[in-house]
Protein backbone atom coordinates (compact mmCIF):
# COMPACT_ATOMS: atom_id res chain seq x y z
CA UNK A 1 0.00 0.00 0.00
CA UNK A 2 1.45 3.38 -1.18
CA UNK A 3 0.64 6.71 0.80
CA UNK A 4 1.23 10.15 -0.48
CA UNK A 5 2.74 13.14 2.01
CA UNK A 6 -0.06 15.88 1.87
CA UNK A 7 2.42 18.16 4.20
CA UNK A 8 4.91 17.92 7.26
CA UNK A 9 5.60 20.43 9.57
CA UNK A 10 7.95 20.19 12.11
CA UNK A 11 6.53 21.00 15.49
CA UNK A 12 7.68 20.15 19.52
CA UNK A 13 11.06 18.58 17.83
CA UNK A 14 9.05 16.21 16.15
CA UNK A 15 7.20 15.72 12.60
CA UNK A 16 3.45 16.86 12.15
CA UNK A 17 2.08 14.85 9.03
CA UNK A 18 -1.06 14.76 6.92
CA UNK A 19 -1.15 12.02 4.24
CA UNK A 20 -3.25 10.76 1.72
CA UNK A 21 -4.11 6.98 -0.05
CA UNK A 22 -6.49 5.05 -1.53
CA UNK A 23 -8.54 2.97 0.71
CA UNK A 24 -9.76 -0.76 -0.25
CA UNK A 25 -12.20 -0.03 2.27
CA UNK A 26 -13.75 2.73 1.68
CA UNK A 27 -12.95 2.81 -2.29
CA UNK A 28 -12.13 6.55 -1.66
CA UNK A 29 -9.24 8.46 -1.17
CA UNK A 30 -8.77 9.05 2.56
CA UNK A 31 -6.72 11.53 4.35
CA UNK A 32 -5.12 11.21 7.97
CA UNK A 33 -2.72 12.88 9.83
CA UNK A 34 0.65 11.59 12.05
CA UNK A 35 2.51 13.01 14.70
CA UNK A 36 5.95 11.20 15.16
CA UNK A 37 7.75 12.48 18.69
CA UNK A 38 11.15 13.55 18.66
CA UNK A 39 13.27 10.30 18.77
CA UNK A 40 10.79 8.92 15.96
CA UNK A 41 14.19 8.78 13.85
CA UNK A 42 16.23 6.88 15.67
CA UNK A 43 15.47 3.39 14.73
CA UNK A 44 13.50 2.58 17.26
CA UNK A 45 9.38 1.70 17.77
CA UNK A 46 7.11 4.20 19.23
CA UNK A 47 3.70 3.14 20.98
CA UNK A 48 0.10 4.53 19.20
CA UNK A 49 -2.49 6.64 20.38
CA UNK A 50 -5.42 6.82 17.90
CA UNK A 51 -7.66 9.39 18.00
CA UNK A 52 -11.24 9.23 16.53
CA UNK A 53 -12.65 12.78 15.94
CA UNK A 54 -16.56 13.46 15.99
CA UNK A 55 -19.60 14.53 13.57
CA UNK A 56 -18.04 16.98 11.01
CA UNK A 57 -14.65 17.15 11.88
CA UNK A 58 -11.52 15.80 9.64
CA UNK A 59 -8.21 14.65 10.34
CA UNK A 60 -7.51 18.64 10.82
CA UNK A 61 -9.67 19.16 14.36
CA UNK A 62 -7.77 17.72 16.36
CA UNK A 63 -4.28 18.11 14.53
CA UNK A 64 -4.94 22.18 14.55
CA UNK A 65 -6.80 22.64 17.83
CA UNK A 66 -6.52 19.52 19.72
CA UNK A 67 -2.62 20.46 21.53
CA UNK A 68 -1.54 16.87 22.03
CA UNK A 69 1.94 17.21 20.79
CA UNK A 70 3.31 18.76 23.44
CA UNK A 71 2.70 15.68 26.03
CA UNK A 72 3.63 13.49 22.83
CA UNK A 73 6.36 14.80 22.17
CA UNK A 74 7.18 14.28 26.29
CA UNK A 75 5.93 11.26 26.34
CA UNK A 76 7.16 9.30 23.04
CA UNK A 77 3.63 8.79 21.21
CA UNK A 78 2.94 8.75 17.77
CA UNK A 79 -0.79 10.34 17.38
CA UNK A 80 -2.60 8.85 14.52
CA UNK A 81 -6.12 10.95 13.10
CA UNK A 82 -8.34 9.34 10.90
CA UNK A 83 -11.43 11.13 8.86
CA UNK A 84 -14.62 10.90 10.12
CA UNK A 85 -16.32 8.89 6.68
CA UNK A 86 -15.29 8.28 3.41
CA UNK A 87 -15.32 11.37 0.82
CA UNK A 88 -15.87 12.33 -2.53
CA UNK A 89 -18.46 13.51 -5.02
CA UNK A 90 -19.22 10.28 -5.53
CA UNK A 91 -20.09 9.03 -2.07
CA UNK A 92 -23.85 9.32 -0.80
CA UNK A 93 -24.57 11.46 2.53
CA UNK A 94 -24.07 15.26 1.21
CA UNK A 95 -23.37 16.69 4.42
CA UNK A 96 -25.80 20.28 3.32
CA UNK A 97 -28.73 17.54 3.83
CA UNK A 98 -27.16 16.21 7.38
CA UNK A 99 -24.25 17.23 9.22
CA UNK A 100 -24.89 13.48 11.62
CA UNK A 101 -25.32 11.29 8.94
CA UNK A 102 -23.30 10.47 5.58
CA UNK A 103 -19.98 12.80 4.88
CA UNK A 104 -18.05 13.62 8.13
CA UNK A 105 -20.10 11.05 10.82
CA UNK A 106 -19.30 7.41 9.51
CA UNK A 107 -19.96 6.50 12.96
CA UNK A 108 -17.35 4.14 13.09
CA UNK A 109 -19.08 1.06 11.34
CA UNK A 110 -19.60 -0.93 8.88
CA UNK A 111 -22.65 -0.33 6.62
CA UNK A 112 -24.69 -2.80 5.61
CA UNK A 113 -27.39 -0.81 3.89
CA UNK A 114 -27.71 0.71 0.59
CA UNK A 115 -26.38 2.85 -0.67
CA UNK A 116 -24.12 3.24 1.95
CA UNK A 117 -22.20 -0.35 2.22
CA UNK A 118 -19.66 -0.01 -0.48
CA UNK A 119 -18.04 3.48 0.90
CA UNK A 120 -19.39 3.67 4.52
CA UNK A 121 -16.51 0.90 5.87
CA UNK A 122 -15.00 3.41 8.88
CA UNK A 123 -14.69 0.15 11.29
CA UNK A 124 -12.43 -1.68 9.12
CA UNK A 125 -10.64 1.45 7.89
CA UNK A 126 -9.90 1.99 11.79
CA UNK A 127 -9.38 -1.39 12.60
CA UNK A 128 -7.21 -3.16 10.09
CA UNK A 129 -6.86 -1.17 7.21
CA UNK A 130 -5.21 2.30 8.35
CA UNK A 131 -3.28 0.16 11.37
CA UNK A 132 -1.61 -2.00 8.68
CA UNK A 133 -0.88 1.21 6.84
CA UNK A 134 0.75 2.46 9.66
CA UNK A 135 2.89 -0.42 10.63
CA UNK A 136 4.44 -0.02 7.11
CA UNK A 137 5.11 3.09 6.69
CA UNK A 138 5.72 4.05 10.29
CA UNK A 139 7.87 3.47 13.06
CA UNK A 140 5.12 2.10 14.99
CA UNK A 141 4.80 -0.68 17.44
CA UNK A 142 1.55 -2.14 17.07
CA UNK A 143 1.78 -3.96 19.57
CA UNK A 144 1.05 -1.05 21.87
CA UNK A 145 -1.39 0.66 20.87
CA UNK A 146 -4.19 2.63 22.35
CA UNK A 147 -7.52 4.47 21.54
CA UNK A 148 -9.05 7.77 22.52
CA UNK A 149 -12.18 10.04 20.67
CA UNK A 150 -14.20 12.81 20.91
CA UNK A 151 -18.10 12.56 20.62
CA UNK A 152 -19.09 10.42 17.76
CA UNK A 153 -15.33 9.27 17.94
CA UNK A 154 -15.61 8.54 21.67
CA UNK A 155 -18.47 6.25 20.68
CA UNK A 156 -16.19 4.86 18.21
CA UNK A 157 -13.14 4.49 20.89
CA UNK A 158 -15.58 3.14 22.96
CA UNK A 159 -16.82 0.48 21.15
CA UNK A 160 -13.65 -0.74 19.29
CA UNK A 161 -11.34 -0.75 22.72
CA UNK A 162 -14.26 -2.86 24.17
CA UNK A 163 -14.59 -5.26 21.32
CA UNK A 164 -11.01 -5.55 20.77
CA UNK A 165 -9.76 -5.50 24.55
CA UNK A 166 -6.35 -7.10 23.25
CA UNK A 167 -5.19 -4.34 20.23
CA UNK A 168 -5.72 -1.59 22.94
CA UNK A 169 -3.85 -0.98 25.93
CA UNK A 170 -6.17 1.85 26.99
CA UNK A 171 -9.20 3.84 26.12
CA UNK A 172 -10.64 7.25 26.99
CA UNK A 173 -12.92 9.53 25.52
CA UNK A 174 -14.31 13.53 25.59
CA UNK A 175 -18.01 13.92 25.65
CA UNK A 176 -18.45 10.46 24.18
CA UNK A 177 -22.10 8.93 22.52
CA UNK A 178 -22.37 6.29 24.63
CA UNK A 179 -25.39 4.44 24.30
CA UNK A 180 -26.35 5.66 20.80
CA UNK A 181 -29.12 3.16 20.19
CA UNK A 182 -30.92 5.14 23.24
CA UNK A 183 -30.26 8.73 21.73
CA UNK A 184 -31.15 10.68 18.43
CA UNK A 185 -27.91 10.75 16.78
CA UNK A 186 -27.26 7.34 17.47
CA UNK A 187 -30.81 5.89 16.04
CA UNK A 188 -30.25 7.90 13.20
CA UNK A 189 -26.81 6.97 11.92
CA UNK A 190 -27.16 3.04 13.25
CA UNK A 191 -30.83 2.80 11.43
CA UNK A 192 -29.12 4.04 8.52
CA UNK A 193 -26.07 2.35 8.32
CA UNK A 194 -27.23 -0.85 9.72
CA UNK A 195 -30.57 -1.32 8.98
CA UNK A 196 -33.63 -1.69 11.74
CA UNK A 197 -32.56 -4.80 13.30
CA UNK A 198 -31.94 -3.52 16.34
CA UNK A 199 -29.32 -6.95 17.97
CA UNK A 200 -26.92 -5.57 14.59
CA UNK A 201 -26.97 -2.17 16.70
CA UNK A 202 -25.50 -3.79 19.69
CA UNK A 203 -21.97 -4.52 18.39
CA UNK A 204 -21.89 -0.63 18.21
CA UNK A 205 -23.35 0.93 21.48
CA UNK A 206 -20.61 0.85 24.51
CA UNK A 207 -23.02 0.44 26.96
CA UNK A 208 -24.74 -2.29 25.07
CA UNK A 209 -21.59 -4.32 24.40
CA UNK A 210 -20.93 -4.11 28.63
CA UNK A 211 -24.24 -5.39 28.97
CA UNK A 212 -23.32 -8.08 26.69
CA UNK A 213 -20.41 -9.21 28.08
CA UNK A 214 -17.54 -6.60 26.79
CA UNK A 215 -14.94 -6.17 29.25
CA UNK A 216 -11.76 -3.48 29.22
CA UNK A 217 -9.46 -2.91 32.33
CA UNK A 218 -10.36 0.43 32.86
CA UNK A 219 -11.45 3.84 31.06
CA UNK A 220 -11.28 7.51 31.58
CA UNK A 221 -14.24 9.58 30.52
CA UNK A 222 -14.12 13.57 30.35
CA UNK A 223 -17.68 15.84 29.80
CA UNK A 224 -18.28 18.90 30.15
CA UNK A 225 -21.54 20.14 32.41
CA UNK A 226 -22.02 22.88 29.68
CA UNK A 227 -21.98 20.41 27.07
CA UNK A 228 -25.04 21.33 25.00
CA UNK A 229 -25.30 17.86 24.14
CA UNK A 230 -25.15 16.37 27.41
CA UNK A 231 -28.59 15.51 27.99
CA UNK A 232 -30.13 14.21 24.73
CA UNK A 233 -27.11 13.10 22.95
CA UNK A 234 -24.13 12.15 25.44
CA UNK A 235 -25.80 10.64 28.58
CA UNK A 236 -22.66 9.18 30.76
CA UNK A 237 -25.10 8.26 33.24
CA UNK A 238 -25.59 5.22 31.23
CA UNK A 239 -22.12 4.42 30.97
CA UNK A 240 -21.00 4.79 34.32
CA UNK A 241 -24.47 2.75 35.18
CA UNK A 242 -23.32 0.23 33.23
CA UNK A 243 -19.70 0.27 34.14
CA UNK A 244 -20.34 -0.12 37.88
CA UNK A 245 -23.23 -3.30 37.02
CA UNK A 246 -20.01 -5.23 34.88
CA UNK A 247 -17.10 -4.03 37.88
CA UNK A 248 -15.52 -2.58 35.01
CA UNK A 249 -13.34 1.03 36.47
CA UNK A 250 -14.38 4.04 34.82
CA UNK A 251 -12.83 7.23 35.70
CA UNK A 252 -15.69 9.64 35.15
CA UNK A 253 -15.06 13.22 35.64
CA UNK A 254 -17.34 16.09 35.18
CA UNK A 255 -15.56 19.63 34.28
CA UNK A 256 -17.69 22.17 35.34
CA UNK A 257 -18.56 25.53 32.61
CA UNK A 258 -16.92 23.09 29.79
CA UNK A 259 -18.46 22.62 26.23
CA UNK A 260 -18.36 20.42 23.47
CA UNK A 261 -15.49 22.13 22.26
CA UNK A 262 -11.77 21.65 21.12
CA UNK A 263 -11.69 24.95 23.95
CA UNK A 264 -12.51 21.50 26.84
CA UNK A 265 -11.05 18.62 24.65
CA UNK A 266 -7.53 20.80 25.01
CA UNK A 267 -7.71 21.27 28.43
CA UNK A 268 -8.14 17.65 29.38
CA UNK A 269 -5.75 16.16 26.29
CA UNK A 270 -2.53 16.12 28.33
CA UNK A 271 -4.45 14.18 31.10
CA UNK A 272 -5.53 11.87 28.18
CA UNK A 273 -1.87 10.88 27.01
CA UNK A 274 -0.85 10.69 30.15
CA UNK A 275 -3.47 8.18 31.45
CA UNK A 276 -2.27 6.44 27.66
CA UNK A 277 1.09 6.54 28.27
CA UNK A 278 1.07 5.25 32.05
CA UNK A 279 -0.72 2.12 30.25
CA UNK A 280 1.55 2.07 27.04
CA UNK A 281 5.23 2.40 28.12
CA UNK A 282 5.77 -1.23 29.08
CA UNK A 283 7.37 -3.22 26.23
CA UNK B 1 -17.86 52.26 24.08
CA UNK B 2 -19.60 48.98 23.81
CA UNK B 3 -19.07 45.39 22.55
CA UNK B 4 -20.31 42.75 21.61
CA UNK B 5 -19.57 39.03 22.26
CA UNK B 6 -19.53 36.15 19.56
CA UNK B 7 -18.52 33.70 21.65
CA UNK B 8 -16.94 32.50 24.99
CA UNK B 9 -15.59 28.93 25.64
CA UNK B 10 -13.83 27.89 29.31
CA UNK B 11 -10.94 26.67 28.58
CA UNK B 12 -8.18 25.52 31.05
CA UNK B 13 -9.82 26.89 33.70
CA UNK B 14 -10.21 30.18 32.26
CA UNK B 15 -12.61 32.26 29.23
CA UNK B 16 -11.73 32.02 25.90
CA UNK B 17 -13.73 35.14 24.27
CA UNK B 18 -14.08 36.66 21.27
CA UNK B 19 -15.94 40.01 20.86
CA UNK B 20 -16.95 42.25 18.21
CA UNK B 21 -16.81 46.71 18.37
CA UNK B 22 -17.67 49.69 16.21
CA UNK B 23 -14.12 50.73 15.80
CA UNK B 24 -13.55 54.50 15.69
CA UNK B 25 -9.85 54.29 13.89
CA UNK B 26 -10.81 51.87 11.29
CA UNK B 27 -14.89 53.26 10.79
CA UNK B 28 -15.42 49.01 10.88
CA UNK B 29 -16.59 46.42 12.79
CA UNK B 30 -13.93 44.65 14.45
CA UNK B 31 -12.97 41.23 16.11
CA UNK B 32 -10.82 40.14 19.12
CA UNK B 33 -9.97 37.97 21.35
CA UNK B 34 -9.43 37.91 24.35
CA UNK B 35 -8.17 34.56 27.02
CA UNK B 36 -9.00 35.52 30.77
CA UNK B 37 -7.11 32.95 33.19
CA UNK B 38 -8.60 31.75 36.14
CA UNK B 39 -9.07 33.69 38.52
CA UNK B 40 -9.65 37.07 36.80
CA UNK B 41 -13.42 36.55 37.93
CA UNK B 42 -11.89 37.27 41.94
CA UNK B 43 -11.65 41.33 41.38
CA UNK B 44 -7.91 41.86 40.99
CA UNK B 45 -6.57 42.77 37.99
CA UNK B 46 -3.62 41.04 35.80
CA UNK B 47 -1.20 41.59 32.95
CA UNK B 48 -1.49 41.92 29.32
CA UNK B 49 0.04 40.20 26.87
CA UNK B 50 -0.59 41.41 23.20
CA UNK B 51 -0.65 39.37 20.75
CA UNK B 52 -0.47 40.46 16.88
CA UNK B 53 -0.93 38.37 13.75
CA UNK B 54 0.84 37.94 10.44
CA UNK B 55 -0.52 38.20 7.06
CA UNK B 56 -3.99 36.81 5.76
CA UNK B 57 -4.64 36.04 9.48
CA UNK B 58 -7.43 36.63 11.91
CA UNK B 59 -7.91 36.60 15.40
CA UNK B 60 -8.90 33.09 14.65
CA UNK B 61 -5.23 31.44 13.97
CA UNK B 62 -3.82 31.87 17.01
CA UNK B 63 -6.50 31.59 18.98
CA UNK B 64 -7.37 28.18 17.56
CA UNK B 65 -3.56 27.26 17.20
CA UNK B 66 -1.31 29.06 19.27
CA UNK B 67 -1.58 27.04 22.51
CA UNK B 68 -1.51 29.63 24.39
CA UNK B 69 -3.62 29.18 27.00
CA UNK B 70 -2.13 26.21 29.28
CA UNK B 71 0.91 28.90 29.71
CA UNK B 72 -1.27 31.72 30.44
CA UNK B 73 -3.94 29.85 32.86
CA UNK B 74 -0.64 28.62 34.72
CA UNK B 75 1.16 32.14 34.88
CA UNK B 76 -1.81 34.43 35.49
CA UNK B 77 -2.31 36.43 31.69
CA UNK B 78 -4.89 37.80 29.58
CA UNK B 79 -3.97 37.22 25.83
CA UNK B 80 -5.49 39.60 23.54
CA UNK B 81 -5.18 38.83 19.79
CA UNK B 82 -6.71 41.40 17.58
CA UNK B 83 -7.24 41.27 14.21
CA UNK B 84 -4.53 42.22 11.22
CA UNK B 85 -6.62 44.81 9.08
CA UNK B 86 -10.02 46.65 9.09
CA UNK B 87 -12.72 44.15 7.23
CA UNK B 88 -15.97 45.12 5.12
CA UNK B 89 -17.32 45.24 1.82
CA UNK B 90 -16.27 48.74 2.04
CA UNK B 91 -12.61 48.75 2.79
CA UNK B 92 -10.23 48.62 0.04
CA UNK B 93 -8.08 46.32 -0.18
CA UNK B 94 -9.20 42.85 -2.09
CA UNK B 95 -7.58 39.90 -0.72
CA UNK B 96 -8.15 38.25 -3.73
CA UNK B 97 -5.64 40.22 -5.73
CA UNK B 98 -2.94 40.36 -3.06
CA UNK B 99 -2.61 38.39 0.50
CA UNK B 100 0.06 40.87 1.07
CA UNK B 101 -1.44 44.43 1.05
CA UNK B 102 -5.49 45.56 2.16
CA UNK B 103 -7.51 43.18 4.21
CA UNK B 104 -5.45 40.93 6.30
CA UNK B 105 -2.11 42.97 5.70
CA UNK B 106 -2.59 46.34 7.55
CA UNK B 107 0.56 46.30 8.57
CA UNK B 108 0.03 47.49 12.02
CA UNK B 109 0.65 51.67 10.40
CA UNK B 110 -2.03 54.41 10.24
CA UNK B 111 -2.27 54.96 6.33
CA UNK B 112 -2.09 58.42 4.84
CA UNK B 113 -2.13 57.24 1.14
CA UNK B 114 -5.71 57.14 -0.33
CA UNK B 115 -8.12 55.04 -0.48
CA UNK B 116 -6.59 53.30 2.57
CA UNK B 117 -6.25 56.06 4.86
CA UNK B 118 -9.74 56.42 6.22
CA UNK B 119 -9.71 52.28 7.09
CA UNK B 120 -5.84 51.54 7.94
CA UNK B 121 -5.34 52.83 11.16
CA UNK B 122 -3.82 49.45 12.90
CA UNK B 123 -1.16 51.57 14.26
CA UNK B 124 -3.93 53.68 16.81
CA UNK B 125 -6.41 50.80 16.76
CA UNK B 126 -3.65 48.39 18.58
CA UNK B 127 -1.89 51.33 20.59
CA UNK B 128 -5.10 53.25 21.86
CA UNK B 129 -8.41 51.92 21.23
CA UNK B 130 -7.88 48.50 21.82
CA UNK B 131 -6.46 49.26 25.16
CA UNK B 132 -8.57 52.13 26.08
CA UNK B 133 -11.30 48.91 25.27
CA UNK B 134 -10.07 46.67 27.43
CA UNK B 135 -9.44 48.74 30.47
CA UNK B 136 -13.37 49.34 30.40
CA UNK B 137 -14.33 45.82 29.80
CA UNK B 138 -12.01 43.29 31.02
CA UNK B 139 -9.41 43.33 34.65
CA UNK B 140 -6.73 44.51 32.75
CA UNK B 141 -3.70 45.91 34.46
CA UNK B 142 -2.97 48.33 31.77
CA UNK B 143 0.07 49.10 33.92
CA UNK B 144 0.98 45.65 32.84
CA UNK B 145 1.48 45.33 29.08
CA UNK B 146 3.50 43.35 26.94
CA UNK B 147 3.54 42.43 23.46
CA UNK B 148 4.38 39.95 21.07
CA UNK B 149 3.85 38.45 17.15
CA UNK B 150 3.96 36.59 14.01
CA UNK B 151 5.72 37.61 10.76
CA UNK B 152 3.92 41.33 9.88
CA UNK B 153 2.95 40.77 13.59
CA UNK B 154 6.49 40.26 14.95
CA UNK B 155 7.38 43.44 13.03
CA UNK B 156 4.21 45.16 14.36
CA UNK B 157 5.11 43.69 18.00
CA UNK B 158 8.75 45.25 17.59
CA UNK B 159 8.06 48.09 15.93
CA UNK B 160 5.28 49.09 19.02
CA UNK B 161 7.98 48.03 21.29
CA UNK B 162 10.43 50.58 20.33
CA UNK B 163 8.39 53.03 19.81
CA UNK B 164 6.61 53.15 23.14
CA UNK B 165 9.05 51.29 25.52
CA UNK B 166 7.21 52.37 28.57
CA UNK B 167 3.94 51.37 27.89
CA UNK B 168 4.85 47.63 27.32
CA UNK B 169 7.47 45.82 29.76
CA UNK B 170 8.51 42.84 27.53
CA UNK B 171 8.57 42.45 23.96
CA UNK B 172 9.06 39.48 21.33
CA UNK B 173 8.43 37.54 18.02
CA UNK B 174 8.15 34.74 15.96
CA UNK B 175 9.51 34.46 12.39
CA UNK B 176 9.25 38.53 12.15
CA UNK B 177 9.72 41.11 9.46
CA UNK B 178 12.59 42.96 11.15
CA UNK B 179 13.02 45.62 8.03
CA UNK B 180 10.33 46.59 5.76
CA UNK B 181 11.88 49.35 4.56
CA UNK B 182 14.89 46.54 2.67
CA UNK B 183 12.28 43.82 1.62
CA UNK B 184 9.34 43.50 -0.93
CA UNK B 185 6.80 42.69 1.48
CA UNK B 186 7.42 45.87 3.25
CA UNK B 187 7.97 48.16 0.45
CA UNK B 188 5.21 47.25 -0.84
CA UNK B 189 3.11 47.83 1.67
CA UNK B 190 4.79 50.84 3.59
CA UNK B 191 4.67 52.22 -0.15
CA UNK B 192 1.04 51.50 -0.60
CA UNK B 193 0.19 52.93 2.94
CA UNK B 194 2.30 55.70 3.51
CA UNK B 195 3.86 56.91 0.26
CA UNK B 196 6.75 57.36 -1.38
CA UNK B 197 8.45 59.39 0.97
CA UNK B 198 11.07 56.63 2.87
CA UNK B 199 11.64 58.81 5.81
CA UNK B 200 8.20 57.91 6.96
CA UNK B 201 8.68 54.36 6.75
CA UNK B 202 11.44 54.69 9.29
CA UNK B 203 8.91 54.68 12.39
CA UNK B 204 7.41 51.25 11.07
CA UNK B 205 11.10 49.53 10.41
CA UNK B 206 12.56 48.10 13.83
CA UNK B 207 16.31 48.23 12.36
CA UNK B 208 15.67 52.01 11.26
CA UNK B 209 14.44 52.30 14.85
CA UNK B 210 16.87 51.28 16.15
CA UNK B 211 19.64 53.27 14.42
CA UNK B 212 17.63 56.17 14.83
CA UNK B 213 18.24 56.08 18.35
CA UNK B 214 14.96 54.21 19.48
CA UNK B 215 16.08 51.23 22.40
CA UNK B 216 14.16 48.43 24.78
CA UNK B 217 15.19 46.59 27.63
CA UNK B 218 15.44 43.37 25.89
CA UNK B 219 14.50 41.09 23.25
CA UNK B 220 13.58 37.68 22.16
CA UNK B 221 13.21 36.32 18.59
CA UNK B 222 12.91 32.62 17.23
CA UNK B 223 12.62 31.52 13.54
CA UNK B 224 13.17 28.55 12.02
CA UNK B 225 15.40 27.81 9.44
CA UNK B 226 13.20 25.94 7.10
CA UNK B 227 11.27 29.37 7.00
CA UNK B 228 10.43 30.05 3.48
CA UNK B 229 10.55 33.17 3.95
CA UNK B 230 13.68 33.62 6.16
CA UNK B 231 16.30 34.89 3.51
CA UNK B 232 14.27 37.51 1.29
CA UNK B 233 11.19 39.09 3.41
CA UNK B 234 12.76 38.35 7.27
CA UNK B 235 15.97 39.10 7.32
CA UNK B 236 16.89 38.24 11.21
CA UNK B 237 20.44 39.13 10.61
CA UNK B 238 19.55 42.78 10.06
CA UNK B 239 18.11 43.07 14.28
CA UNK B 240 21.02 41.08 15.20
CA UNK B 241 23.18 43.71 13.77
CA UNK B 242 21.14 46.37 14.85
CA UNK B 243 20.66 45.69 18.06
CA UNK B 244 24.08 44.64 18.52
CA UNK B 245 25.20 47.97 17.21
CA UNK B 246 22.98 49.97 19.59
CA UNK B 247 23.62 47.41 22.79
CA UNK B 248 20.06 45.99 23.15
CA UNK B 249 20.29 42.20 24.35
CA UNK B 250 18.50 40.56 21.80
CA UNK B 251 18.12 36.78 22.18
CA UNK B 252 17.77 35.50 18.96
CA UNK B 253 17.30 31.76 18.60
CA UNK B 254 17.47 29.72 15.12
CA UNK B 255 15.36 26.60 15.64
CA UNK B 256 16.63 24.52 13.23
CA UNK B 257 13.65 22.53 11.39
CA UNK B 258 10.73 24.88 11.76
CA UNK B 259 9.11 26.51 9.07
CA UNK B 260 6.92 29.89 9.34
CA UNK B 261 3.78 28.13 9.97
CA UNK B 262 1.34 27.78 13.37
CA UNK B 263 3.17 24.15 14.40
CA UNK B 264 6.85 26.58 14.86
CA UNK B 265 4.87 29.23 16.97
CA UNK B 266 2.86 26.95 19.06
CA UNK B 267 6.10 24.99 19.77
CA UNK B 268 7.45 27.86 21.27
CA UNK B 269 4.82 29.33 22.73
CA UNK B 270 5.26 28.81 26.26
CA UNK B 271 9.09 30.04 26.12
CA UNK B 272 7.40 33.23 24.79
CA UNK B 273 4.46 33.37 27.56
CA UNK B 274 7.52 32.78 31.01
CA UNK B 275 9.42 35.63 29.12
CA UNK B 276 6.61 38.09 28.87
CA UNK B 277 5.56 36.74 32.86
CA UNK B 278 8.80 37.17 34.21
CA UNK B 279 9.25 40.35 33.06
CA UNK B 280 5.33 41.47 34.04
CA UNK B 281 5.29 40.02 37.59
CA UNK B 282 6.61 42.89 39.45
CA UNK B 283 2.85 45.18 40.01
Amino acid sequence: MTIETVSTNQSYGGVQGVYRHASRETGTDMVFSVYLPPGAERGGKLPVVWYLSGLTCTHANVTEKGEFRRACAELGLIFVAPDTSPRGSDVPGDPAKAYDFGLGAGFYVDATQQPFARNYRMWSYVTEELPELLAEHFPADMSRQSILGHSMGGHGALTIALRRPQAYRAASAFAPIVAPSQVPWGIKALGGYLGDNRDAWRKHDAVALIEDGARFPDLLVDYGDADPFLKEQLRPELLAQACSDAAIPLTLRRQPGYDHSYYFISTFMDDHLRWHAARLQST
